[in-house]
């Protein structure tokens, strides 16, 4: 049995605001990137035309909340130091954030394909995030 | 040493939108919440009045996002047999959202101990939300 | 002739804020959903690519205005008492916001029957707010 | 007793949108500016800092709300020949979003009476845009 | 070779807030409605079903933004004594967020001509807006 | 006498949107940034409490539209080419969108020098986009 998020092992979620108010969590761009696969999957397997342009306008809105989640993060959360100790952060946050866009990112593609390179971006970025948390 | 999310027993994370896509996660209400709490303490910590007046700003504008995180979750996720499994769903919805909210609630209160009753009433709504998801 | 509503006998029109300001009017939910309404009457008599486009957008953003709304009213607006009084208004707005969604609802609906469900939904509701107000 | 919108004589209720729909309403306006009118009297009576400051991000928004369903109105729905047959209608329309506005309108005020003025030029537009549904 | 705006003569760019801040600058309306040019242009151009949607979701969003700059500087920007020296400078702001809108101009319009009409109104209007400034 | 923009040597102004439609213009960060520089310079010549609370809403408003314009410039203009020629590049665009949030930027500041800060930086970031349009 799965285990949601509430019985494992605590740790602070971590959203963010521009006090700052310290709080990040890369699970924000994660869940839309989730979302914008499975619009993807659901887009694939239904070719009615007004759910299909409903899928368009929608996946185009949550991959929007994707790219925004990680510049947060790149602005925001990591410092200097951060960027010294990963020098590649820097164009994994400019890839996953193309990732997320028009130019051949999700939002131009409906293949899940494309949604499941952005997720793995994010997870490389999410396992950087991690290990500065516990540092 | 804890453990963050993506390595922890993995559970399909959960967004939203009105596709529907079927991805949903009250985790993003409780970012958002964490956040509020967050800004209360260091609101409490400070007595600047450009740092206060920024900290009421943002404020605003997370819980905000709290009463929406919840308001989709109720409306776009339960559904009328979860509403019949759990009798007092709706009411537990309606005082988390007015917890959130302006009379009395997070937004127009600044104790911290305001933004821990609307977490914990985040978490009753999460603890149900995931026995749906294992039913 | 109709009269319209500044010729009317007057009472306080009413929207809403989180100050809270105390202004709420379910005019505003019905208002949009009227403009879902006649989207949908004109998609249906209008077979061209473009326009049919260009209304699902717009469907997508009224509706969207709608749950907002009456959201809104079911936090802000109504009090324990109420739900006392009227047992089933939970029920009715989790109905009304769904009935305005994507689940079958006038989201993913561009049937004007839809439209009209949801207008009927939101008169029930309106129907209380004013019993209320006069109380 | 006073009667709701709804048991009054029935006119179709207006909102707007850019298909365009053809439902617009000054309600929308006005209950913005009902609401901005609100605040300034809940400020004007509560000199607590916090109460204060949140009073005028609320009223900040809700005339950014005036602001915009004016224009629509004014952009939207009047067209070239109501312009002519009304030759102050385009001044009238600037002196109120103008009042809505932050150079001594209703965002820079906190005076009632600033809002008063702008609900009266909302009825004014009312009464043309009411004349111009029955012509 | 053409000169980027940098290092031309220098004046005051100018955008615009509701404190007000003074500044303002017709570039803004400008720069969306040669967006929404050139979506017209690759509109015209493609004919995939996906990439055409997607065109119209972003060409609406990007023709909402030439209205509201526009508005803005009607609003905002010009003062009494403006429209009585350019008296028809009302007209001139009703036509071009005309030819933004809905009603057969650049929202319900592929056609790059109508952004056209639009970006030449838009010319108009900032003639005009310089020539106050230097006045 | 200073010329404005449309009567200097012309070049595409240029915007952005995710088609993507392939018009950027660095102008659309600047201008808000000289927004955000002139209610720093209000707020300090101004004591008056509403004023002042005002300013910090509206300059976390534009400072928010700076931050946006940048990461669209980092994310959808400038491709991999670019960041090898320009090795700087990444740490340009974080430092300029640092500048202009809360942790000791101009959502933070009301130090016109801040703001000046900023600008030094869009500009050498516009610099750097002008030489890779006219290569």
């Amino acid at each position: 049995m799965r285990l949601p998020r509430i019985f494992t092992p605590r740790f602070v979620a971590s959203a963010h605001c521009d006090l700052p108010c310290g709080v990040y969590d890369p699970a924000q761009a994660r869940i839309e990137a989730e979302s914008v696969k499975a619009i993807c999957e659901k887009y694939q397997a239904n070719t009615d035309a007004e759910f299909r342009t409903r899928a368009l306008i929608i996946k185009e809105q949550r991959a929007d909340l994707v790219k925004h989640h990680l510049w947060v993060l790149w602005t925001d959360y990591f410092k200097p130091a951060h960027f010294e100790k990963y020098p590649n952060l820097h164009q994994l946050f400019n890839e996953a954030t193309k990732l997320a866009g028009g130019g051949g990112g999700a939002k131009s593609s409906t293949d899940p394909a494309t949604a499941d390179q952005l997720l793995a971006k994010i997870d490389e970025i999410a396992k950087i995030f991690w290990e500065t948390k516990q540092a």
